[in-house]
């Protein structure tokens, strides 16, 4: 079960470049392209012909082109030519998608056309923010996308899954200080780990003075996570709400359902220290995903165990605080599409 | 779903030697092997015994010995020997299949054996007439028979699937001449491309003094497609009837499904130049091969989408005329097969 | 379907130290692991809180430790430690499995825990027994465990599916004086190849002076094949009960079901000559390895072709005697368990 409406991250800007791009979002098999104007598109990833998935073929002029008799298709999903034929059958279309890019990544909305609002997609200012500079990369999880929205909202894990990268002394994480809001359709947490001894990351890439106050900040709303992470020297100031002169790192988790048992993860780490110096980004970067990985394991395992004994029930303790709330507005999403079908009869007699 | 009541084609007459062969054709396990008199015999692929593939076994003088406990099966079928046991069974015998060797191919006959008429199997003169020399290979595919047969029915996907090999200018194959003509049990397609450009690999294998009317001829019956193509120089009396003094290649694609989602492509290309030349037809086979892979990578492609979305409409266009006639050939054999059950009732009235 | 009440082997003893060990047995996924006092512990392998099979995470002070979010398990499945919280819900627990450790092997029980008696495991005093050495190793097998027992009790098989290792003569194995003793809970087959040429494995481990008097003795009950097998100079009193002074091989074959589809195979061999030369218990062990791997080939192939048609007839043979009581003595404890739920209603009537 997906949210339909909805934005969800399909890739970052500079995965596509003059070849079309083959992604798989909540079942639907979709192709992006670049048009002559530099805009993206998307459409359905097959054609409507023989149903070749259009990936194969090329992008011609802006347009895409079937790789197997040469159709070639507008933005709109409408065939424009067929080799060897003057009249185009009416029903030579395919579904189009409504595309957005936008703080370098590209968000496609997959529900109904009439309520895609640009304005609801998250915004993330730090990809072009000159104070930060930032990488990225995307894991692709053989798991359901609900396990890595539970992963990225209950951090008591770092001790546990990173015990070999990042994780550092498990009870810090366990025993942080720890504040759980829900918002309409958001969720935050924060966690402080005050007077702690910085993780290895930390320590080699920024310079302390012994121990730190050490804050996680989590956001959540559908379709991605926030992560603000960062510490600065013990006693200066930062839980109090003055965080400047600390080290800062900002990761954005985009977080898109491919099938129920797989899911993209698109992240990119954004840091406001050396950035000048773009081997420290690529350092941290290759940390990170090596920690992903340790996820990324973890999480498909558990995907495996749970979809075996599908229903049984679980135990939750209270660091599931988030994580709970989190599924709870995707659940209530879900069922509020669910109940109300996209042309309402209702809508239907109140028109009349 | 398949016709029964057809003769396909197991292999290629050298795949057979001294061992026994494993072919799974329409959903049913076969093992085929040379008698002691060099005759084919094709059997049930399974012991009576405890169900081991007797491709496992040898051949044992003429005979078929399952490689578990001994069991010797002759080519009717019958059990003739156990180890370690006087007593044989009435019911140890397995199923045994009408097949033919003929024209270097070997033709299995999957239906009512009552109705297996050697005198239907297709003829393939080239493999032994002297003015020809062949070779051949198969290509295994991950995709329903049908849109293999759709594939060589419609080549003006030659211009874009092959663009990499035989390609050459997609509009000249999607504008070509083409007429296609269908018989009770057959389709025939012709196309020309009068004063074109001769194809690389005519060019290289050929001495043309120029541009070229060039042909292809697609020749549809169930089980198998046989392409004749060439080209001679413009202007001296192809496109009138007079082939003569120019190059001809004639393939034989035989289809024979294995399931519902895999498929054998045995094909074979003759030439009628440089018959002397082994190292000419080596070449070709080579580029011929790596041609068929680039099918081979659309079919399983497109098997993939249209398997995920059974049952969605696709749109016609006009170049699928031959295909569309052939799929009618093919839906009205296998009605006809469900419609007749191989015993009426009104034959059993009819013989009282 | 397995039989539930019954001590399966779950590994060796050597195959569990620091780390925990993961098995699925008849479909249940347990972990196994060594608490403080050396003893094996058996729970359920996937943490009553998100899921995660238990196996990922780590051993501390002999409790198990979850590797996700480090929630701690005692050897009963109660969880003892939430990181970060005081309280442990109390339905914060996992199964846990009857488990003992004998004779090298460690066996679990998967039935109904208050059955669970350790009298009736299987004793194997040939890994302890100062006259004997051995050697051993696990095979895994995609196959059905009543395939695995069908071919451990018709050892016609050997001159077949192991003619190049050693089969030896075939008619020699087929031919052979057998008899077939059905107890309440076992079988037990003794074949005799006398005046026989001792097998090469034999030949090169031990002196004879010729021909020989050869036996393989055969022992089923559920869980487990012995094969003592062994050959004496011809005439010396084997056949007539004194095998003293021959070469004797003893080798265990327990047989776990994994899934329906697969199989756990833990073998060893022990043997009763040069003892004190572990070079030929290795040479032993890797040839027997060779010959049961040909035994895993023959029974993956066969398990695919019986489960594409499942349910069609066999036809039995003169051999087939060992496997079809035993095959009786697994359906009639499985109909057993089924028809007598754990907890009846008239064990309750009858408490009242």
């Amino acid at each position: 079960m997906f949210i339909k409406n909805c934005w969800y991250a399909a890739g970052m800007s500079n995965e596509i470049q003059s070849g079309p791009l083959a992604r798989t979002i909540i079942n639907e098999p979709i192709v992006l392209y670049r048009k002559a104007d530099g805009h993206i598109a998307a459409l359905e990833d097959r054609c409507c012909h023989r149903g070749l998935p259009l990936a194969h073929g090329q992008v011609l002029d802006g347009l895409m082109q079937c790789g197997y008799h040469g159709l070639v298709f507008d933005h709109t999903g409408q065939c424009v030519r067929i080799p060897g034929q003057e009249k185009i059958p009416q029903n030579a279309r395919i579904k189009s998608y409504p595309v957005v890019e936008q703080d370098a990544l590209i968000w496609v909305w997959m529900g109904d056309p009439a309520k895609a609002d640009p304005a609801q997609i998250l915004r993330y200012p730090w990809h072009s923010d000159p104070e930060w500079a930032y990488d990225g990369k995307y894991t692709s999880i053989d798991a359901n996308y609900q396990l890595l929205y539970d992963n990225l909202l209950d951090l008591t894990h770092v001790g546990y899954v990173h015990r070999n990268t990042i994780g550092g002394e498990p009870e810090a994480h366990s025993n942080a200080e720890m504040k759980t809001t829900r918002s309409d359709d958001g969720v935050h947490v924060i966690r402080w780990l005050r007077n702690s001894t910085p993780p290895p990351l930390y320590a080699s890439a920024f310079e302390f003075h012994g121990k730190v106050d050490r804050w996680i900040e989590i956001e959540f709303s559908v379709g991605a996570v926030r992560i603000y992470s960062g510490a600065k020297d013990v006693g200066q100031g930062a839980y109090e709400g003055n965080r400047e002169g600390g080290l800062g790192l900002r990761t954005l988790h985009a977080v898109t359902p491919s099938t129920e048992d797989s899911t993209f993860y698109f992240w990119t780490v954004a840091r406001n220290f050396k950035l000048k110096q773009p081997e420290v980004g690529e350092k941290i970067c290759q940390e990170i995903e090596a920690t992903f990985n340790e996820d990324k394991a973890i999480l498909e395992s558990q995907h495996q165990r749970l979809k075996a004994q599908a229903g049984r029930p679980l135990v939750d303790i209270a660091a599931d605080a988030g994580a709970i709330q989190a599924r709870r507005i995707i659940a209530s999403r879900i069922a509020a599409e669910v109940a109300k079908p996209q042309t309402k009869m209702t809508d239907i007699a109140n028109a009349g």
